[in-house]
């Protein structure tokens, strides 16, 4: 990069010549900045979790982190480095406390290939301080597998609905709870789901009130959110 | 029209000058031609039905038949004709016999706007000769409205799911029941349902085998082929 | 309609012929159930209102309600009947207590022509018992006017942010806040915007966490679950 | 996974950890829960196939499995299991007898590119319990080609008519016959097929009556579709 | 307008204030300026004929002109207007004369609905100086009347297929004829057809060789084409 | 409205109770508030522009104003209203001087009926202060008409390339002129054009450098934007 | 494949268990079969290759074939294969003889890229008997190269356009010349140009009258279409 | 290629049997032509360069060059050639003088992410004679790091904004500065990004006047009209 470029950081961010990191996010936001992996080399995002640690910015997400990657972390910050495989999903520092939220926030999908999906949600939402219960594989194909669940649905504060193809399963959970329900439709599928955009359609036009959705394949901003709407009873 | 256009009729067809009918597609295929209302006159509907009437083509359907063209086949042939304002349909002659059919068709829709494309399927499929089971506003957002006619829905040797919004009936049904189901996606909806396409598309990305999918509002092809479905049993 | 429909009313749910009434939804989901308005007759609107009112489902909400088809409400319902022309929203007995809720929602909207959907929105949140406070025009072209607003943004316990065009607005307002965002595209623009598309894409993309997006125009969806979150104190 | 996920399986499933099986699919719908291979690794799908095995839930189709998992399948099941690379189709357990059906289901393609779509459509209905002819690269653009195999589509009680590029050949035969047609867009051709987009458009809109579509590539939707069909005369 | 506006007329061209005239067109291209008739008022339409007809750039061909506007034009040229409602087309002067051509130019089309577009392709055809033969409502849903009329189809030197909803006339015909095919999508349809976008895809993937494709709804620019190429024998 | 909303009017800014005005964007920016006058009432619009007014924001832009609420403003205003019906343009108080710019700005169309996104263009630029020539229906279907114009293309100093269907003028001045050229596509065309699509993707794709685009029919950005441009001098 | 395919070849076809050829396509439609390489084993070509050559379909073309499948074509019929890499196009047999034709054939591109694509059409275009023009790179950024070549334009009997990104090239050539333009938009750019639908988009909507589309980088399409209109002569 | 084609070069190119270059690009349009790295061999990159580099035609920009292409343009050119991994940028000659120039241009980005566009335009600014400042990494959901950067971006002449996802840097900064402001969308996001499309249409319907757009991905067009625009000045 050139000389040219803005180095200085004003209070509460620093600039470590390709990222200019928000030091007090905690503090303003109640959650630390979040790392994006992909994209980063490792010694970068490793530079980032570090500078931010120094800030005492924890517990620290990384999401969408190889395997690859995710070793160069587990060198750098040791037993302090979580990793999950199947969600692509790193944490730097423990999981935030679950004291004083509004209960349990429950984590549903579909089908087992909306797995990776469903638990970058899940463990988004332990990183920031939520007890998480898994309801995992009871796609609307099968209905008594959903009512198998509906008690754990019906008392559980926030529910995460991921599904991909025709991601019935968030109006059908939005027809049965009382609590907000954050829809994740997934790129699971093939043909005319484009990509994810026949589960993003059906969610957003739900029948069932009550139901908001986030990005395809989005499962950390699903976590993130149940996490806040969870907290409400803190904050007052 | 001009002088060298073709005006020789072949056998078993009729030149009308702006229409060249088919007059033994009774006999080919089972079903008289249908007649498609949208874009014609009147007076060219009434001359298409005398042609094809002629031809002892009966029943005759025309769907999306406003009121007031509708008024005109009224005065052309008098008792012989039916009319449905909520759906657009009208029909000259008797519905055909509902003898020697698989068993009933179950018509469903999610919602009292659906209504119209409903009842376009179910009387189509009525005056093709099947016995007719109508099941309106049980969508997902209240599942115990579908638990409630769980049984007339699993006794049909067909069901036709009719919904707009994100369409999540056709899959809901297509996971309680083990006869075909014919999905159709209705414009009823706003914002991204983008006329009908959301429901097009969670529906052609069913997780439930079994289901197939019409064109948007397309009640009078989902109550045809329903009825072909149903009178197998017959053609063995 | 035909002889052959199912008129069978379950336990806690009227068959009217035309529509089936959820009478306890009041009592299973919290919120009766609400009517939307567009492509009914102001006569089916009435007594389905008579029905629910009859089942003690108060209050109840109409949404695209026209303003003949609200005359036709004011004469049935008299003084009970609130209406909006602006949000095309119709009210059935008084707004619930906002009491024992997690704090106020700020409904924010981008332009003057977002204000329809806007107060939607705030309507539906009232009603449904919570305190509004209404920011509106405050559209990211001059930052100035959302920084007028910060205090009341940052203390509201949930925020709607409405906005059309390029809807910048939900991600600003979402780099402000540490409460739940929920962003409303509206289709207010032209061209490439595509009727709310423009503003519905940015808004999944958003780069702030926290934010969570409904349908294009759904106003009631994000007062409903605005609502929902704003209640969760209780439900502990 | 984390100890908070719920492992109880209810009466009628198992779970697996990562999958809740339904064990009496084929008692309540008549075929055993069908596996999808992508995104599976060969120790799960072996282990799902031999806990459906065990339930007797035979015979198992697994679709979508490339060769590699095939092995593995082959390895666990010997000679009970049957692998179609063309189809990338595999089966545990003998075709189900093909008596009481209503006749042969035909399958017809439009080049030999939709060849793997269209065996996945026949091996489907073969391991269901139907005769299957299959007419292959019959495409319009040798009308000629349809015209020598008429005799065998008109003499099918279900046809299904597999095409990529224009997908013109589910109309031509669905003019021809007088029995269901289930149509099969493919992702065959390239520029502005948009992935299948042009057949599944020109599908749907199919001037022919008593015709439907299933999604894009999907031979195992509509191979099930139509045994489903050409059951009905069993269900009487 | 104002008067920084240019307006110079080069030699060949003429500047009416809100127009600039190609006068020399004919020379040039063989072909007079046509004018596109929708959102220009009758008297500007009017005065453009005049202008082109002083330069003698004579047969005019008036598109998308409607039938007040038409009234106007009568009124201007007397028994040198021609006017078809059906095409919305307006002619000033005779056809050109059909001598030397390659022979005659087929325009056929599927269904009744498609008779306004084929009627401006034939009309445009006939008034560039060509013989045109019309085969009109011989969708693909009855081969037999495509089967009645292939002999003009073959003998013709140019064909014009005029289709909408699923578009297959054209792979049809193209697959018979060893002459050029301009295939013309039309809007006609509903839901999935998207304004003429299936049959527009299913055309431009025509798995027929020799089949080119212009706008939807664009009969004017078929029978253009059409005529240019049927006078390839007079160019050499 | 509610009792709710926030009445404070920050330093700089005026609330009316439906709008939010910044009163020293003259100041801020360089140009006063623009007033975007689709869905505004016009006794909202004479509110708004007499606020203002006041504030000394003068010249003031209505944009997107009909010729009934022109006339309102026009009662209001008197002869300091300006307006023109073909670009649905109004203007309160003088245009600014054109002094001190860089150069005359050219604003070229490519057809007649691109007239009023290209007229919307010349007056906001003409409002804003810069000297303008119109080169209008300079379509590239007859390149000698460009040629025409090529003198005044090159000594412009912005250029303004307002057209609809294929979009080509852009990349053909693009090519020609050595200033920069603003692209404005326009929804002028039918079929596949899609509302102005087809020109909105081509002239984001030109091959030549130095095209920029804005939204479709976004005359009144254009002009702004080159009269930002055309201003570079007197900023140094 | 099962035995209950049907082997049956009809006169004039040969089935070859994977395909149904065409035997006597030259004599029906002046042309043979042409192979299309994707998707389609080496071994496979050779034998559909051999078959059609023992028809005497001569020459015989094949597009889309790799350099590796093409070494194994080589293998088997020695001299009278010819291949280009570039367009990775293969021919069996002499190119026809260019006699008796309207003219010449002119094969224009915008740029390097578009390479590919022109060559398969000019290619294609030599097989089929006629003499072709090639004029590359002459892209609209830069018009004076179009001017270089006006005069082999001009007198070309037939245009092939081949241009990617904005496809300007089409309307400018469609401009200037008096023959048929066959427009073939390819894949080249990035972003928005979305595959070639940009420049598919602004072809189709082309100003200039006598322009028609084939598919996005359909080379073939356009060559085999640019030699029907050059054999008209021919065929009176 | 054949011996058919053009080779004539007219004066000012040059034909290099490949490509017809434009040797007085620079004289005709102050910057010469510039080479699209993509599809091209490193060898033809290499005869392009030196082609146009005796023709005098620099500084020399190549872009969309990899890291292997690039190592042969080293060879080559030796010191004489610049090369950014990160923007896979290359550049023959030194850069213009940044003398006469209306200031300086701001880069501003929005995320680590989108480096690689911003780093693009900023190098092409540079070498066509500029200087210009670096602003990244300030996303607005932290909107404090813009305030931070707000005078750099209020002093800039020319803003270029680079941003993926929801794409809303362009308004905010278009909010708060006077100058133009170049909008480059990228394609850093996934699912609803749908390839940067979200952050165009973001860009496109910005509220803020002043912003004009270029395709997605395209830093090197904005920081080339970026350059045209900040030569304004020497210009007149």
């Amino acid at each position: 990069m050139k000389s040219s470029e803005t180095r200085r950081a004003a209070p509460g961010t620093a600039y470590l010549g390709f990222a200019r990191l928000d030091l007090d996010r905690k503090e303003r936001q109640g959650v630390p900045e979040v790392v994006y992996g992909e994209g980063k080399s490792a010694a970068r995002i490793v530079s980032i979790l570090k500078a931010l640690k120094s800030a005492r910015q924890e517990p620290l997400i990384v999401t969408r982190l190889d395997a690859e990657k995710a070793e160069e972390c587990a060198k750098a910050f040791g037993d302090e480095f979580f990793y999950s495989g199947e969600a692509s999903f790193g944490r730097v520092g423990k999981c935030a406390p679950a004291e004083g939220t509004c209960g349990r926030i429950a984590v549903a999908c579909g089908g087992t290939s909306d797995l990776p999906v469903a638990e970058e949600a899940a463990l988004t939402a332990e990183a920031l301080g939520n007890e998480v219960v898994r309801l995992y594989d009871i796609g609307v194909a099968a209905l008594h597998r959903i009512a198998q669940c509906e008690d754990e649905l019906r008392s559980a504060s926030v529910v995460v609905a991921v599904a991909g193809m025709e991601g019935a399963l968030a109006s059908v959970i939005g027809g049965l709870v009382r609590s907000p329900v954050v829809a994740v439709p997934t790129s699971v599928g093939y043909g005319a789901s484009f990509g994810g955009l026949a589960a993003l359609l059906a969610m957003l036009n739900s029948c069932a009130a009550g139901v908001c959705t986030v990005n395809i394949d989005n499962g950390f901003g699903a976590g993130f959110l149940a996490s806040r709407i969870n907290h409400m009873r803190e904050r007052k």
